[in-house]
């Protein structure tokens, strides 16, 4: 007796079972597809070439070259649930061959994006140091405890980067100030217009802005293109968050401008993860540190199980996914990997 | 040789020349009006008698019952340049002369808006906590760090009070969430749905409300109203933001509550301010503390000049004023002060 | 026995008792308050003096003059019901006795807007004009129809006049374009700036508007502002919609500039209503007729009948009104009624 | 001496050089690129074959079946200018060859939806029959010319389909009414509802929208789906805007319905066009009828103009297409031309 609903085969390595497999996804996927799953480590060759030849939907981030993608007659779409494009697929093969190549990386921007608020905020207005001289007794009341705070109401922002982090920070920035410019060499000046914001060359918008979110994804082009020359243009005292990913900057120049309190930095990535336990950056003063934090939280797991529940509900059904980021060949292809 | 030009008097203490009264103010009024000011101190009686007959506008804090009303045949305009009602003027009997009584609270309520939801994501996404562990190596990447972590997105959230505090948030908080429930007991539901929030009684907000934001102003009707029991239904391990004045909470039990970890508490203000040096509060956790910091910079000052600004020209052309907030004298009346 | 409930007095003429006071209003009313009502004509004198010690509050638009504010003793609230301020109250008087003087003019304002938008794009597209060349068998299809079509996206639109009606307008504007200018010498510019409109003189906006709306109410010192010369500004093959009241323009020159093509013009206001049977405009090319509908329909009585509805209750809690729209004694002194 | 710049073949018939090769476009990419065009037909197959193994973008509606992409070794990208895919291009042998096929539909859909918007308002206020009333002596004034007038604030509104029009309809509803819904097979509820609009089966939307915009493009499957039965379920007095094309519904009963008052209609789309000179229809009562006019302006095509080319820069960059919109394959194989 043979089972002739769609095979789905789920590899999501490193997304747990519990981030992307809880049980109503397994119940409602299981309704309508065959399930086959493997978690906690990259699936072994011989499930993924068991499955193959029947897979319609990949969801993980299973090795996928050319030579994977000829034996794969069925396969109508691959899934990565990380939050970048990975060196795992055959990009332009995959297009070839119509086969939806889609991430999950819209769903952890908007816990970034408020995650950078907060950060750009609590730097301006200097709130973790407000606690701690409240506990040590040393806090000054109104404006006298406020001398170096300034707003983010009506104040020069600047995104470098404009993909997932910066459509979904953008909206939550509006509402305090409409002087947002935008750095993205990808994307056109009139295309930046329509969406409202301001287009802008990379030195006018490090030198420009207040509040600085360096958004931008690694690229096999693009590592350290903020070198010290271009930190050197940041205006004294302005906010930093920088959220992306730590290789777009000369992380070093930028951890000692900062503490020499050049500017105020809110750091969340790092180039290397742990960070070692005695690294001197750990007494750094100016600047705000967060362990990778500002993504990863159940929130935005709920949301790339609810993203790609709906997407290959429409894939099943024959329909272009719709909430997904698809790929573009040659722009996934250069993306850098952790 | 006399002086046609209408009279203003600038009487702002507690409010400072710098914050009120810079080279820009002096000289745009000095234009068109003759300007009579005092400094560091209120007013001394001679002084204000001296100008009474002639005052056309007072910009401060000055006693105004109705004695001196019934004195000041010309006086148009009464500026309040703190961020509350005084009982310093007699609110019914300006009215009846038809003299515009005006606060420049709205002014400081940006600010504190920001301040408020900077805390709020914060509390949630445990910022400061995340800085602390990272400096003393005990920080855990990812997912793993963010145990405890949840978000603003898409959350119930619950304004007690919707003044200016109230009114400034709401913007800030709706690119997050259409969850967004008022208690006011002075403003009808209609009023509320037409400003496109819902409308909420006190212990359904309480008790509904991941983020709860008391932003009551203190009364004479209203003191302690957030007693133990109200206090009681709040769900555990809510947000809560005290930012208005606070005394609308029964403040020791609140410390209590927050420092045991019923719920996460952000404090902005205190019964007594300085708090006393060996307060046990200063030692309590899972509360993010702050000395009254949220409204006084010079962004707020700033505004506050402007918006005076203007309204004084409108003034002193003859129209109604537009941007600072009128007293209605009955709530004005019943506004307490600190 | 008597009734201690506050006492109400409707007279509401010129609206009818189907306007204002339906069974539901009545019903809600009745609950809290004694009602004594009269329609179809002013409440005569014997009337109004009958209720005048007792009256807390009056709908409608007795007449008030001193001498009867003076038997008012416990009069509250006058809530006037029309669309604009009349001559029958000693506004002065009232702000003295601390009566809130109330309109229901912006409830009438969003079926104003919404026609007049209508109008707009219905000049700018040509859209009578295409049913009647259907009808009569000459109509060229696509762009051979559209000729001397143009659109409101990314137009420049003027608003002269920045009241009710201008401000129901701008949001249906702003989803087309963000070049809106105001003109409202009553208005400063930092509050229209505030509004995110911007501010303008009178001939700059009169000569940069493709789009042209006439929005200023008539005050006994604006009747025929818009003279000859001003409308000689209008841009050729503008599109000018009349919307608030015909006397603030040169009314025949008007018409006869429209009608020689000048530009386009929609009327929905006269000088004198009704129109009479033989007057030539009624040939009048270039123009598009309406006789004064913009704002009387049903859905207009209901939010009259609301908004009253919910500032009375919150009167007669000792609370301020919110919804209804407050006299300025000075400008509704100056408005002039037809 | 050879030129290496890009060839770009222009061929876009029906669109005329005027729409989409105006002297600023020419300018423009004529810098960049190598140009070969054709107007005023189909660009005969000598000429196509001459271009074809250099051809790197084809602007236009060139025939390109599977045979010609075989030897359009370079090509990149197909730009089709019209409103609607068309079965000139094999789609999937595209996709597989990772040519970019896009439509510069999106840049017809804001004019189509300003005139949909005019339509719907006119259609409920009764504009048109305003100004022929008026002309005719028989008009009455105010509330009394009202009777049947009424409003699209806070009404129910329906949209069967969400494409490009759709998308650009909402954003211009949305000032006026929260009570969107929408009915579109091919998207998901939770896509539907992350555009905050309501989803809706085809049944309820009928049957429960006061204002119903047919948008809907004609597909080989849905060919007059909205059938005499579906039609009854339109509410009496309901306003329907079909915009998009007549064939989706049953025409002929279409019209019979609205001229019996069973429904108000406005209609710009007819299954054959031109209409016939003495089709019956053009004398039925209570629709609006236009041409054909609610997409094809000089705006709309400036808009194509100015997409094109910012997505013909971005692809001679080797960055992906942003603004215009790209092929479903299956999807656009399906459309149905006309």
């Amino acid at each position: 007796m043979s089972d002739a609903r769609p095979l789905i085969l789920f590899d999501p390595h490193p997304r747990t079972e519990a981030m992307v497999f809880t049980g109503d996804v397994a119940d409602e996927l299981g309704r309508e597809a065959r399930l086959v799953t493997h978690f906690g480590s990259r699936a072994p060759d011989d499930l993924v070439d068991g499955v193959l030849a029947d897979v319609e939907i990949i969801v993980g981030q299973t090795a996928m070259p050319k030579e994977r993608l000829d034996r794969a007659a069925k396969l109508k779409a691959i899934v990565n649930v990380k939050a970048n494009w990975e060196p795992n697929i055959d990009y332009e093969e995959a297009q070839r061959r119509g086969i939806h190549v889609l991430s999950a990386a819209p769903a952890m921007a908007p816990a970034v994006a408020e995650f950078c608020l907060c950060q750009a905020i609590a730097l301006a207005r200097g709130l973790p140091a407000a606690d701690r001289r409240f506990r040590e007794g040393r806090e000054e009341y109104g404006i006298a405890g406020n001398g170096s705070a300034y707003s983010l109401h009506d104040a020069a922002v600047g995104l470098v980067g404009y993909g997932n982090l910066g459509r979904a920070l953008v909206p939550l920035l509006r509402p305090f100030t409409r002087r947002i410019a935008v750095h993205d060499p990808w994307l056109s000046d009139s295309f930046l217009q329509a969406q409202d914001v301001r287009p802008s060359g990379l030195e006018a918008i490090l030198s420009q802005s207040r509040f600085l979110f360096i958004l931008a994804g690694v690229t096999s082009e693009n590592e350290g293109f903020l070198d010290e020359a271009k930190l050197d243009l940041i205006p004294a005292d302005a906010s930093v968050i920088l959220a992306s990913r730590a290789e777009v900057v000369a992380f070093d120049r930028f951890i000692e401008m900062a503490s020499q309190g050049r500017f105020r930095a809110a750091i969340d990535v790092f180039p290397q993860e742990p960070v070692a336990a005695g690294d001197p950056m750990r007494a750094a003063g100016n600047i705000l540190f967060s362990a990778h934090l500002a993504g990863g939280l159940e929130a935005s797991y709920a949301r790339i199980r609810d993203m790609m529940l709906d997407d290959v509900k429409q894939i099943l059904r024959g329909l272009p996914p719709l909430r997904l980021q698809r790929a573009e060949p040659k722009q996934a292809a250069m993306a850098r990997s952790r």
